[in-house]
């Protein structure tokens, strides 16, 4: 436990500016201040969010910055004051903190948190400084996780404890997609025994299938561009597929769905962040009592439009992050849900990489066939 | 009782044609055919819906029609077969029909009826005829009601009786507006002890103000463009006025609301009907759990917009028709709070008008000062 306190140099794949591919190089990581915890990253995700920053689409994008949301490690050392992890803990960083203190969290209403959202946004810890330095620069936090670093710091309301026995290569999962895709169908209520479409079969859609068949719905309806991911959706659990390019000519999806589920569904899901599919999610709702969730994050500037009937004749539109989930409440039962054989998670990873590999995982992510690219950070 | 089973003969207000002044005069009223009744109508609200259809804007308008949904009468004759009314009953027709026996009616999770709902949007009675004649031609019936006449024909799954001692010129605006206000609040769950908004003081705005109220919401938060409607609001129970023409230039009113409102309202209510409105109203909604609802029905062809991430962070976007109020099954009830004093309806009569001033009524509607003409059919 030497390094505690000490600044570490360490490898870390490092965005040094928008659409550029990801360097892994040098990197010095700072003790952890008051309140936050430096984590040894074994292993990471990646995922659409993090290429939407990589890319420079997200106009919110800070560089040069460390990406990576989806991570598993070890916590090396604490900060003063931290209670709720101790070194050598199995931890998820979770880029949804969880304070307990604020409106949002006291709420109970949300899953949303105020402490750190401000400075996260920007790139910072709650301190407004950066833990992190490469070629003599301040490197940019991102999402509060910066998972693609050997070592991260995080503020302790924004990491959780999970057993010790759960493989971080697989759980480091739960940091983002099969959780998200989890609690946007356990925290919706009715989808027992209901009709269910789900817009997108990526690793998102798929949790959303698989947890629908777990809760029971009467029948799911999985819908993609890319023919070869029906049998990836009825592994999952989806009960039919419908591919809108093979419609005929001028048919929209979501007349088509109308059509053939008597009068429309009575849950959909957005998997795409795709605007006009978004719509088409809404749209495919039956009038009266259809739910249209969006789960995919959408392109900066981008809208989403309707004709206002379709909510005055009863369909209702949301959204979710993270899920609904409270991580640090939440996530150590998620664990246990894997471990006990309830939650699939080795299902989705297709790909692996090493950090040196990184950027081969985004081209992975690009092709049709990759649900999920796990990054072995060691 | 000698009408029944012959044509009647009567005064109508009928519209010849889009954009033209409503033309009273005779109109044969055709007797009514099995499962229908043919009502006296003594009074008649007029509604923006109605000025939607008369004005063109509507492009599913049919003409010639017999417009007005808002109305009060007494059952003169039924047709083979109609149980649930007898002649001489006090009805108010309903533009919501409850039949009991469609999907959507027995689902137990809308108002929204199936059963006449393609020949009605026609103009049509279920058979797919109109009971009515003027200058030798068909006329065709409107939302089902067509209360713009002394007798109309209505299916009986688009009729309830009322209790024979409620004023039927008080009474006759539960058909629409106080009721769909009403609706829209008590079927919300959550409002009391919440914060609410309500873009657009008209009767329906009013209507919502006053539920919202009586359920006991925290804070009313009333927003009209018009000055003199902040007496108005604050009569029926709002807490405070915002009039978004009196910000400083370039403030939005949904940056005003989240600003003063500590992030936003728990609800939202649009009683508008602008689609730009509906989006402020969205947007007022506080990050997390913020619920909005459409009330207003905008025209033709417009759609409303807003970013996902409005809908990511939490919030909800929905609507509803006739508050989602069952009319057959809930109205009797509510003409009996009303005259137990515990539903205001007498306070948003503020002009009448006869038959044959109909037209003005319509031009009292568009001034300022009016929140509901009635009009006497006598």
């Amino acid at each position: 436990m030497s390094s505690q306190g000490k600044t570490i140099t360490c490898k870390a794949a490092i965005a040094w500016e928008a659409g550029q591919p990801l360097s892994v190089e040098d990197v010095e990581v700072e003790p952890p201040q008051a309140g936050e915890v430096r984590i040894h990253i074994l292993y990471t995700g990646i995922c659409h969010t993090d290429e939407y920053t990589r890319s420079g689409k997200d106009p919110e994008g800070v560089f040069p910055v460390i990406l990576g949301h989806e991570g598993g490690g070890i916590v090396e050392s604490i900060g003063e004051g931290v209670t709720s992890v101790q070194v050598g803990d199995h931890v998820i960083p979770l880029y949804t903190a969880e304070c307990r203190e604020c409106k949002f969290c006291r709420s109970g209403k949300t899953n949303l948190c105020g402490k750190v959202r401000e400075t996260q946004g920007k790139g910072l810890m709650p301190s407004g400084t950066s833990r992190f330095r490469a070629r003599g620069k301040p490197i940019a936090h991102f999402m509060g996780t910066s998972t693609f670093s050997q070592y991260t710091v995080v503020a302790e309301v924004s990491v959780v404890r999970v057993a010790p026995a759960a493989p971080l290569e697989k759980v480091c999962l739960l940091g983002c997609g099969i959780t998200t895709a989890w609690g946007a169908v356990t925290k919706q209520p009715g989808i027992k025994d209901s009709t269910v479409a789900v817009f997108g079969c990526g690793c998102i859609g798929l949790g959303v299938i698989n947890t629908a068949r777990d809760v029971g719905a009467s029948r799911i309806v999985a819908i993609d561009t890319n023919p070869a991911k029906e049998s990836w959706a009825q592994k999952f659990g989806a009960t039919d597929f419908v591919n809108p390019t093979k419609l005929p000519e001028g048919t929209r999806i979501q007349d088509h769905l109308v059509k053939i589920m008597d009068g429309g569904l009575d849950f959909t899901f957005d998997c795409t962040g795709n605007v006009q599919v978004m719509r088409a999610a809404l749209e495919s709702c039956h009038k009266g009592w259809g739910v249209s969730t969006i789960i995919g994050v959408a392109a900066a500037g981008q809208e989403i439009s309707t004709r206002p009937f379709q909510l005055v004749t009863g369909r209702t539109w949301r959204g979710t992050a993270f899920g609904g989930v409270k991580g640090r409440t939440e996530l150590p039962g998620l664990v246990e849900e894997y471990m006990a054989g309830k939650l699939k998670v080795d299902e989705y990873v297709t790909h692996k990489r090493t950090l040196a590999q990184i950027n081969d995982g985004f081209n992975d992510m690009h092709g049709g066939e990759c649900i999920r690219c796990v990054v072995d950070m060691a």
